[in-house]
């Protein structure tokens, strides 16, 4: 199935959604998409490139990271910034993306003692671990850049009422829903001492899709030969 | 010369010695490299590999390292690392190899400020930024086990002596040679404070050898068939 899709030229991009069934090695079928058509850009070879600095698809939620700071400005050369988790998907990709900025970067993870002290030495704090709202405002630098990648299902009525408030309008969406989205960070205690923080959801997660389709873009224009400048913000050249 | 080399069931391994020509193009020739043949592991699929923690080739220098820390006993699990250096050969894979061990990693590179600071908060310091002898023990944190990666050719008399002191043998050597070599680690200010400190040269440099050499079993094993183990210290099937 993917090797047909990657015969077809009138197909320029290949997205496997994952999890797959577990009778199927994401391994083995992640590998087979041609590393042109990876619009994820978890192929080996992308992966690679990205190490090197030469990759044109990268992984989605971490561009749409560098995004952020692009768009808003945020200084990155010489800063220091700390990412909890190292997924393949966010936590490594972003901790590389930024180093190649000239960040300072620290990758923490459940073996990390002290993440509150570490946490604090961040300049750019980048939240990529699924615990709902676990990092307040102990884990942050007054005037911090925080990012909250966590996309958390929080279904306890008492934790949503702690987090947003006894009048909070996630009150009405868990009465309609059984649940509310909430990232990595307890976003009332961390607000007021961030210079920026992203909201979860309609923070990272929109820009993830965007940057999966500038990614297929970039692989059909690649195909075509044709190359293409994004707008404005970022001077990237395919 | 590198695809006829790929097609020859005889030759198991192939290392591109750099720096090429400048009129050659680095990457399109290590690129064209088998992944399956390539010992120093720099292919982008075997980095990609690398940061997936899947790889079986992994880059000659990193390996070495981490057999210091497997041979010595040194442990992993929730120290503090710092990776002075952000190449593609020691410092970015060095720092993803450390993650896996759940060590948390801090990258380090020209534009870090308060360099010493930084330094200062390793557990395990990894010096691979080329500037000889530049780190004394103001960057180091007492007892931390530092590893020095550096090998500078070093000319300065005035230099060796302030290094090694007056009565060193560096200085027959430089009598000898016109140089000695040096690492990136002021030895005789950080030897008093370390747990442990690496020799250059007699350091890292001979495991980078053995290393490629164990690469170069593992693939001529690996078209075998052949399950080899290592010998004693570390339990890494093939």
């Amino acid at each position: 199935m993917v090797l047909s899709l990657n015969r077809r030229s009138d197909i320029h991009g290949i997205l496997i959604q994952v999890p797959l069934p577990p009778q199927v090695e994401r391994r083995v079928v992640l590998d087979a998409v041609l590393p042109e058509k990876d619009v994820d850009g978890f192929h080996p070879v992308n992966v690679g490139r990205l190490v090197a600095g030469t990759a044109s698809l990268k992984p989605c939620t971490p561009a749409g990271i560098m995004q952020i700071f692009k768009r808003y400005h945020i200084p990155l050369v010489g800063q220091r910034a700390v990412v909890i988790g190292r997924s393949d998907i966010v936590g490594k990709p972003v901790a590389l993306l930024l180093l190649h900025e000239d960040v300072t970067v620290t990758i923490c993870h459940s073996k990390t003692p002290d993440l509150s002290g570490v946490a604090r030495e961040a300049d750019i704090l980048i939240a990529a671990m699924g615990k709902p709202a676990f990092l307040d405002d102990s884990f942050v630098k007054p005037g911090a850049t925080v990012i909250d990648v966590g996309v958390n299902r929080l279904e306890s009525l008492d934790k949503i009422r702690e987090i947003f408030g006894v009048d909070s309008p996630r009150l009405d969406e868990h009465a309609r829903k059984g649940y509310t989205l909430v990232g990595d960070i307890h976003s009332a205690s961390v607000f007021p001492r961030a210079s920026y923080l992203t909201p979860v959801p309609g923070g990272v997660g929109p820009l993830t899709i965007a940057m999966l389709m500038a990614n297929t873009v970039r692989a059909a224009a690649s195909v075509a030969g044709v190359a293409v400048f994004s707008d404005g913000g970022t001077a990237s050249r395919l």
